[in-house]
C-alpha cells in the first residue's frame, strides 16, 4: 500500500488532506469502498490546529496543501477536515481545477436520512463560528445547535480515550459539553461529529449519552464522504488493492505514530514535506 | 500604554516573542520592573502551538518572528516561550546582531536559588523532549525530572481555570499528571512551571500539590527572565511609563480577548501581521 502502481492508468488518483491525522479517518473508510484508487493523503502537521485559527489564515494554509495534492496528480480533493471545509472549501473550489469535496455536506445529509427533530453538532471553536453547519442542515429542513468543543482534540492526542487510560477525565469533558449542548437544544435526538478526530470519541460520547439518559444517534462524517465520493468516480474503479502515499509538513515520526491509530493500521513511509509556513 | 515614545531617544526597546499568549506573563513581570522601556510583543498566533512541532519547524518560525522584532527596532530579544528556548535559543543567537534572552536559563537560576533536592519540570511535549531544562538544571549541579503535560495549555485557553467554571476537570487533569511525574521524581521539592502559560494555574496547581499532601516551592521561570532582562540591561531606564506595541498573526480579536488574562489589564491596539505562514 505504499508505491504508487503506476502500471494501472485507469486507477483514479484521490487527494486527501487534513491539518492532521484526524482525516485518516476519511481515508479509513474510503479505502474499502473504493479500493481500486491510489490515494495521496497530506497532513498539514506543522501548521495545525486549524480548529483555532482565522479564516484567512486557514484559507491560505488549505489553499498551498491543495495545490500541492493536484501537483501530485491529484483528479479529485477531498478536504477531510471539517474547520478548512468550513472556511475555505469555496476558494478551493474556484482555485482548483479538479473536483472538490468536502466533509460538511456529506455530513448534512447522513443527518437529514437519519433525523427525525433537532440535529446538534459538536465541532471545533472555528467551526463552530463558521456557522457552516448550520447553513448545510438548514438549507436541508433541519434544525441545528453547533457546540464548540475545543478540549477534544488535545484529549484524542494525548491518547485519553481508552478505558484503560485516564478516560474519566474525557468522559467528564463530554459530560459538561454534552450538558451544556443538550440546555440549548433538549430535544435534539441526532448528534452528528463535526471533526475529524471524533469518530476515535464515538463510544465515550456514546456512554456520556447513555449516562444523561439521552439517547442520540450519532454520526460521523467520514462514512458519508466516502460515499460522496464513490458517487462522484464515472470511472468504475478496479478491483486491485488501493495504494497509499503519506505526506506529512512536520514530524513524520510522530505522524506515523499517532496515525496509525486513526487509520486503523500502520501507515508504512510518510514523506515529510515543506510548504513554506 | 499603546503609542510608541519617540521623543525618549534614551529608552530602550524590548522585543517580547512567543507562538502566543503566554508570554504576556514574561511582559507582565517586566513592566514594574522596567518601567521605563518601551515593548514590541509578537505572538505569532497564526502558527501556534509550538509545544507539538518539531525543532527545524520550530526554528523557521521563531527566526521569521525574531527578525520581525529586530526589524522594528528591538535592541534586546526576549525569547518568552519555553519550547522556542528550548529549541531555537542557540540559532537565534546566531543568526540575530541583538542580545537574545530565553526562558529557560534564569527559571533554572531561580530554581537553584532556592533548591534543596530535586526539581520537578512541567512543559509542553517539545520543551520536554528537547531536554533543555535538564541540561541546565544538571548544569547547575540539580537533578531534573521532566513531565510532559499536553492538556493543560488547551485547558488554559478554554478557561476551565477558575473554581467557578469546571476548575474540577483541570484539577484531575493536575492530579494525574502530578502523581505521574513524583512517581519518578518522589523527593522533588521545587516545581518549575517550564510554560508561560502556566502560571495561570498556579492557584490550582498548589491546590493538587496541597491534596496530594506533597508541598513543593512553585517556581514561574516570568519573574526570573524579567530579572535578568533588567541585569543586561547597561543603560539605567527612565521611570517613565511603559510603552506597548502589539503585533499578532492571526485574529486580533482572540488575541486581545485572551491576551488580557496574560497580561492582567487589557492590551489596547493589537496589530495583524502577515510572517508568510
Amino acid at each position: 500500500m505504499t508505491t504508487r502502481d503506476t502500471s494501472a492508468p485507469g486507477k483514479p488518483v484521490i487527494g486527501v488532506f487534513d491539518s492532521g491525522f484526524g482525516g485518516l479517518t476519511v481515508l479509513r473508510a474510503l479505502l474499502p469502498l473504493i479500493p481500486g484508487a491510489h490515494y495521496i493523503y497530506l497532513g498539514d502537521t506543522a501548521r495545525l490546529p486549524y480548529g483555532s485559527k482565522s479564516r484567512e489564515t486557514i484559507t491560505r494554509y488549505a489553499l498551498s496543501s491543495a495545490r500541492f495534492l493536484a501537483d501530485q496528480g491529484a483528479e479529485l480533493l477531498v478536504i477531510a477536515c471539517n474547520t478548512a471545509t468550513a472556511l475555505a472549501l469555496d476558494d478551493l473550489k474556484a482555485n482548483l481545477s479538479i473536483p472538490v469535496i468536502g466533509v460538511i455536506e456529506p455530513g448534512a445529509q447522513a443527518a437529514k436520512a437519519q433525523a427525525e427533530a433537532d440535529v446538534l453538532v459538536l465541532a471545533t471553536a472555528a467551526t463552530t463560528q463558521s456557522r457552516a453547519y448550520t447553513q448545510a442542515l438548514t438549507e436541508l429542513g433541519l434544525k441545528a445547535t453547533e457546540k464548540a468543543c475545543p478540549l477534544l482534540v488535545p484529549l484524542v492526542e494525548e491518547g485519553w480515550i481508552d478505558h484503560r487510560v485516564n478516560a474519566a477525565v474525557t468522559l467528564e469533558v463530554l459530560r459538561i459539553y454534552l450538558l451544556e449542548a443538550l440546555a440549548d437544544a433538549p430535544r435534539a435526538s441526532t448528534l452528528l461529529l463535526g471533526c475529524t478526530h471524533y469518530p476515535l470519541l464515538k463510544p465515550l460520547i456514546e456512554t456520556t449519552l447513555r449516562n444523561l439518559h439521552h439517547p442520540m444517534r450519532v454520526i460521523d462524517s467520514a462514512e458519508a464522504t466516502a460515499q460522496a465520493v464513490a458517487a462522484h468516480l464515472t470511472t468504475t474503479a478496479s478491483t486491485a488493492a488501493p495504494t497509499c502515499e503519506f505526506y506529512a509538513t512536520d514530524s513524520i515520526e510522530k505522524f506515523q505514530r499517532l496515525g496509525s491509530n486513526f487509520l486503523g493500521h500502520p501507515l508504512g513511509e510518510v514523506r515529510l514535506i515543506d510548504l513554506g509556513g
